[in-house]
């Protein structure tokens, strides 16, 4: 095996979860990045494939304990598939050795500390976090939006998967002032995986099948991270409705944002034509034409992101829907993004963006 | 075999798709109501039980070509599970011969025949009507909210799926004034077999399995019947986002319906209150305590309506969701509800209102 | 309420899982019996619909311990839904008491302690047992084969789900000597909620959803259940093949059974007419004809059995198809016909025995 | 875009099925074979991205009506994806003009025309065919066992999905005589997407979902299709017993093929070091060790076969376990195979061996 490039050895921290799962698949078929460090607790010691018999890797790593020290040496940049909470014990050792990180948990997404202490109460509770400055020079890795802050930072905030497929429904919109700042509402809808593996009852397909239910009606925790870069967006504070649901699938997020025009003259197609200027340089993003919609068997086990938008002249209203893989563009998809961006590559490098249908 | 009640034979006309299926279904356990009648084009001639392994009736009927002479011979009522526009042919002659009808279809569901022409357009066109009159004199079989008039009628329309879950929602708010009539926005989510039996590519398993996907976005045949009964409740002519998504489940239906109230000082508990005191005469109708939400599969083969509400004191949007199983509730049940009434009973004599978990 | 007839009051020990959830819910549609206690750990004190908003019982009673004397003051019929072992702990207080005892559980399937302790070691280990004299008495609740050895019973095993199908479908071949006693092979297929209510990672959505898999292949604890009873029917020790298979769905089994036919003149209508003959006064089993194989979508939330056999004369292979729903007649409906029979009544009294399609 | 290899230009004829959608999905990927003509009648003359939002090609050709010589001109290589009995149509025109076949149907699969004659006799009669000589010229395409009579071939006859399966548990055994050439049994499970795209009602999500079946039992055509291979690798003749399910899923198939063992003294470890050795050069399929068993998700969307087997010592009984993906293994990776070879590259050449997991 031909060395591997210098800045392009990666540490995945967590690799049993769903998360840390993703990030190994995807890694897997990367021309550039090459996994050399696979951190886990209750799996150290053991030899991945041992323990994984359905997704053998061609390189076999020994899970090992997530020490700062043994990651530093043989990693450049590190993903983080941990418990909310978690991260932020790993993360200051790892920047401190030079090992850029992009943090999948909710840890590093808001710029204000006391914030998440507020939203992640329990969490905060468990793990006591002093670390603000980190908060503050966290990126959010909403890659669409954030392509040279991420290439320039040591810390990116992977984003949650709802506000993934939320914000790149909105932002377009919202920074150009196309829509009233007030009465914005997101119907969410997701598989079951972005539950995560461990088990709960109420994921249990005994359960979570042939069933479709809302839950964390109004509170949900991704409400406050979707406000946070939809305020910024619109340089004034957003308050926005964001229910999820969830569905009896695997895979899959459908975001069905409304929110009022300001100019009732604009027509479906004037909103398309926007969209598709706002990702013309985004190759993960796919905006359909008017009248087809998205499903999210379209974008199953890829990278891309579908954006359809819909315009009802009666009411002015605007109807925005995102589909994507709440396990790639939702989160580890993304994750390889942004390493891409740390690493100086192009955000899509290495990532599918075709679906195998059905 | 005891003979049947006067005014208590019931024709099923149209049994080889679900509408037809479940209401025979749910008459086989009805206590009063019997089938006497089974009508169809396609399988006249024929046994029941010899067409329909999977459900054996007690009284094996023989499948007879539709006709009013003999409908009316056998038959106090009728049930029509036929397609949009083919109602309207047989209905006239069912009520000229004294059998009241319940018409499952869209027929009559609009009070103008010129703005159902206008909604269901290829139907207009296939089946050329001109019975305005009996369109005015329909009543909308919306159980919980027109028992009288239903009693008293000679031909009921039973409302759409989509419809009942989202009216049982609003009805409540819109009576008594509590939230703007602009921008009320329906966010629905059906199972498959609302899209009937009758093969349709997108409707395959392989197709609508691990998949989500919005459809009939702006424009969905069942907004202008949503509007005709909200206006008719708010007194004013309404204007309101609905918005259907395909989900892989086989049955269920839930509607999340998003308002903005008019006193800001309301809470989720008065809102329960509320619904709890509009449904109270309504057993058909169960309102959930305040952090509750409702699964589809809580209603799954079972007549019963969940209701939720909950409210965002920071926007003072209004959240009420509504489950029922598409195919009862929002079909057949509700039309043995509607047989129910037009025979002396009450509305909800025979029906399942508890599911069988999970 | 009018008083319930004596003999007829019966109790339900461990009502949060599956089985126990399933017979409240069968009883509360029964004519004849009623549920008068409630057992369980770790919800006693509370009150049934406030714990269990998606199955609210019109007799809303408090969970209480299960404790012998408690049960036995208000119960005459006690049926146990626990997990294995467990069961045998409480069984001879409450026959001390006078109640008869219906166990969902594997405790008392064989005739012989010993042989239990050797399938369910793990369990013997944690419960040790010295019950041999009531694992001798305890009837097989297999009802359409021990109906009067049931109804003669102060304890009742309720088969496996497993054994019920295959049993359904092997029985009247052994009994009668018609297939080679061995190389029978069972391949069964099970919905997860087989797998019960636990959180389980195996049986979560994301994982069990959109697979298929075999597991305890060779060596599956239902074998040698299933082999006690084959062996008693055929009058010789038989071994047999016995493979079940996880199924991405909710409810449902379907046992596909080989065997070879002595006679290999026997044809399919042969031995259709046989299985019709072997439950004449089965009302609960139903032969379908020659040509029609039964899919456990038709027999869902029913207390139903639908047969089916083919054969194939170029290898004198006999084919019996089973589907049961594996928590009615594969658990907790069988559990209600052996109460029926416990209480003097017809075996199928009370149960539903049509689904509802689809 | 660089001039593509000679040798390796392919059509793709018939692509709006699943079969050729999976086709142009894999050589998408492909690294030196190139889609350079896309065949289909209802879509000629649109361009392909324009018809399929959902599966956009970089390379975006417009369909064209399947004619041989335009076929010719454009391509060295046709993989056929068309009904049975169609591709007898086309491929002797094709392999006049020296244009290589691989053909997805049955029309090739048996050696005697009169065989295929009787086994699909309604399409027979609709497709008078007379390529006695092309029959027996075909070389069947199960590349693990037929590589190099498939890399001299000039037609090619893609096994079906349940062969496939079936043939690669069976054939180590068979081929070196250690099971028993009677009383062999498969029980197979598939996903409904193995049923094709073509709308049929029992292949409905309401119909099919939440539902398990046989059909076809006794007499399904993939009977003669198996016993054909397997005898041949037997070198006596066979019969035996294929039984196939439909499983309430998108993809997936699962064979468990039952024989007994010849000598009663084979462990599952042995068969398994044997199993591991027939497959050594053939990276598609992989041997799981003793005790592990392959859930059709861990094939997902790969050309993978995962094997394991078990031994039952008290029986005699090997059991086999396959499980493959239906529409890749099963079918158009298959196919990619065999082009592969016909191309002189190694037959995985550019397919995907790791699922997505979950």
């Amino acid at each position: 095996m031909a060395p591997i490039e210098p800045a392009r050895r990666v540490a995945v921290i967590g690799a049993s979860g769903y998360g840390g799962l993703q990030s190994l698949r995807l890694l897997h078929d990367h021309p550039h990045l090459e996994v050399t460090f696979l951190g886990g607790e209750r799996s150290a010691g053991k030899r991945w494939n041992a323990i994984t018999p359905f997704l053998p890797l061609a390189r076999d790593l020994v899970v090992r304990v997530p020490e700062p020290d043994a990651i530093a040496a043989e990693a450049d940049l590190a993903v983080l598939s941990l418990p909310n909470g978690l991260a932020s014990r790993l993360v200051p050792d790892l920047l401190a050795r030079g090992v850029k990180v992009v943090d999948l948990s909710a840890d590093y997404r808001y710029r204000s500390l006391s914030q998440w202490k507020s939203v992640y109460a329990a969490e905060a509770q468990e793990h006591p976090r002093h670390d603000d400055a980190l908060c503050e020079e966290a990126v959010y890795g909403l890659v669409e939006w954030e392509r040279d802050a991420i290439a320039g930072a040591r810390l990116v905030a992977a984003p949650g998967c709802f506000p993934t497929a939320s914000l790149l429904a909105l932002m377009p919109f919202l920074s150009q002032g196309l829509i009233e700042t007030s009465g914005i509402i997101i119907d969410a809808k997701t598989g079951t995986s972005g539950g995560g593996r461990a088990a709960k009852e109420n994921l249990l397909l005994a359960e979570a099948g042939e069933a479709v239910a809302p839950y964390g009606v109004v509170g949900h925790r991704h409400t406050s991270e979707i406000e946070e870069s939809a305020s910024r967006a619109a340089g004034q504070p957003i308050r926005l409705q964001f229910t999820p649901h969830l569905m009896p699938m695997v895979r899959g997020l459908l975001a069905t944002v409304y929110g009022r025009l300001r100019d009732p003259g604009l027509t479906a197609a004037d909103c398309t034509t926007l969209l598709q200027a706002a990702y013309r340089q985004s190759p993960c993003v796919e905006v359909l034409p008017v009248g087809t919609y998205p499903s999210t068997k379209w974008v199953k086990q890829t990278n891309r992101a579908l954006l359809s938008v819909q315009v009802d002249p009666r009411t002015s209203q605007l109807i925005v829907m995102c589909a994507i893989d709440n396990l790639v563009k939702g989160q580890a998809g993304q994750g390889v993004q942004c390493l891409n961006l740390l690493a100086g590559l192009p955000a899509c490098t290495g990532l599918p963006l075709l679906p195998f249908y059905p």
